[in-house]
């Protein structure tokens, strides 16, 4: 946990020039030149890889080292020098390197472009990928951004029940939930289900919404938020549905439509001016591969 | 929404001596003596009331006002006067009041100590008790400041599913989750139960923990965490068994035990400075009514 993080070589460049540091990574590429490789490691703290060059002469297990393909986890220690003019703003000149686990000869994330329905085949691997890694850094940005602008004005954060009897405003199709064997799901004699066994005894579900509990909240504390996940059993396989989802719900007392429009516009300024601080080189990434224009 | 906060008049005292505001709140109590009455007010901003003086001869509808009950919403406007010496460190001189919201007669949350078990009965109103008004307030400073702790530290927060097919390590019994109608479940020919007509076309459950996706997060960002709702359908009522509630879950790429524990401890201790200096009239109660010595 001591390694230096590649985030922080970006961030804070000058300070590590000429230092000798270790950082500990995955491979995303290596190539060998035979006196010399190149590698691109990823340590996931930051969008943009360390490049590593590694010499023969230089490195006791070298040929170890250029055996590994990508997706291998190293852990390098080397000399930080600028490089201006190259495509990279600095490099590593590495002195030690440990292959800390090795990829199998078919890891399935080869350096190359893959499409979206592939990688949702080897969903464990694909936060390893530019896209993935962008688009979780940018929703953790958010997440928090969003927290940090609710408890900057003070208001309450609530975890609304999950599981629930109530369905909210009727948002939507109720998944159940039960602890009963759905093969031997008891009856009454009338023939229903008898939901005195069950965990609850009575019929839960999850929920659609956690509006009911900020609405009880909000009435205590006059500013409240949820930011949890909710459900729709809805059988509608579109981008715009979801079975699972994360909500936020503010409430707020003694307001107008006025000060809800007003709240919910501060936010989403918040939010979009938060994540573009966070988060410049993922959104540079989508506006020219995903989105042409999203920054405008 | 432009109302002055309880929170603000304690915080920045001085800066409102004299100055008249508007604050909206619910009644505590109200203590009619005819000529003049005090209203104990509580906005939900902070753990403490705001006293506000009315005199029958300055509020028009004086009458009005002293008919309204504990639970009634107000709007009040006056002046704000320091009162050295008091039980309070100030008090508002009203002007003027709205009823914003009546209270009925029977409103159940009288002032004076209820049980937590009665309490239970009337959900939707113990958080304006000062029980349940400190618990969700720490809870809330509480759950930010893990947010904070881990952001500052550049962790990448996941919502990891909530809805599973996997069981993690077998860490407890799991709900069953389907949008079958339980009276009516499809069965195979042979008398199974037949999933590929569920939701997902196969078994869910909820899930008992995010381990297994923060650790797939963890090999691509190093540094990870989940906080979220988990489950467990355990038939144990202790006080240390809930069917749900939210879990924090670091997962750490490159680091060994040391590193564990040296995480765990400060996350611990940030938390809980954290709360302190969030939430010094909160603590204060709980050591006084709820486990004296808390605070050493």
């Amino acid at each position: 946990m001591d390694y230096t993080t590649i985030r922080a070589l970006y961030r804070d460049t000058a300070q590590f020039e000429g230092s000798r540091i270790e950082v500990a990574g995955w491979i995303r590429t290596i190539r060998d030149q035979k006196r010399f490789a190149f590698i691109e490691l990823n340590d996931g703290s930051f969008f943009q890889n360390l490049q590593i060059v590694l010499e023969a002469d230089a490195i006791a297990n070298y040929e170890e080292i250029v055996r590994q393909g990508t997706g291998a986890a190293l852990i390098c220690a080397g000399t930080i020098a600028l490089t201006p003019g190259s495509r990279q703003p600095f490099e590593m000149k590495a002195d030690a390197i440990t292959v800390e686990g090795t990829s199998p000869p078919d890891y399935p994330l080869q350096p190359k472009r893959h499409t979206p329905e592939f990688l949702r085949t080897i969903s464990h691997l694909r936060p390893r990928t530019n896209l993935f890694s962008a688009v979780f850094r940018v929703r953790s940005a958010a997440a928090y951004a969003i927290h940090r602008f609710f408890n900057e004005r003070h208001f309450i954060y609530l975890h609304s029940p999950i599981i629930t009897a109530s369905d909210a405003e009727g948002a939507g199709q109720m998944f159940s939930v039960t602890s009963f064997d759905l093969n031997e799901v008891p009856k009454l004699p009338d023939g229903g289900v008898d939901f005195n066994k069950d965990f609850f005894q009575k019929q839960a579900r999850l929920t659609v919404s956690g509006q009911l509990s900020a609405e009880t909240f909000a009435m205590a504390f006059s500013k409240v938020y949820t930011f949890g996940p909710t459900f729709r059993a809805e059988r509608s396989n579109t981008v715009k549905h979801a079975a699972e989802f994360w909500m936020i719900e503010p409430e707020i007392a003694f307001a107008d439509l006025g000060d809800d429009m007003r709240l919910a516009e501060e936010m989403l300024r918040f939010i979009i001016r938060d994540v573009m601080e966070a988060c410049p080189e993922e959104m540079a990434f989508f506006d020219r591969f995903v989105q042409p224009g999203l920054l405008d």
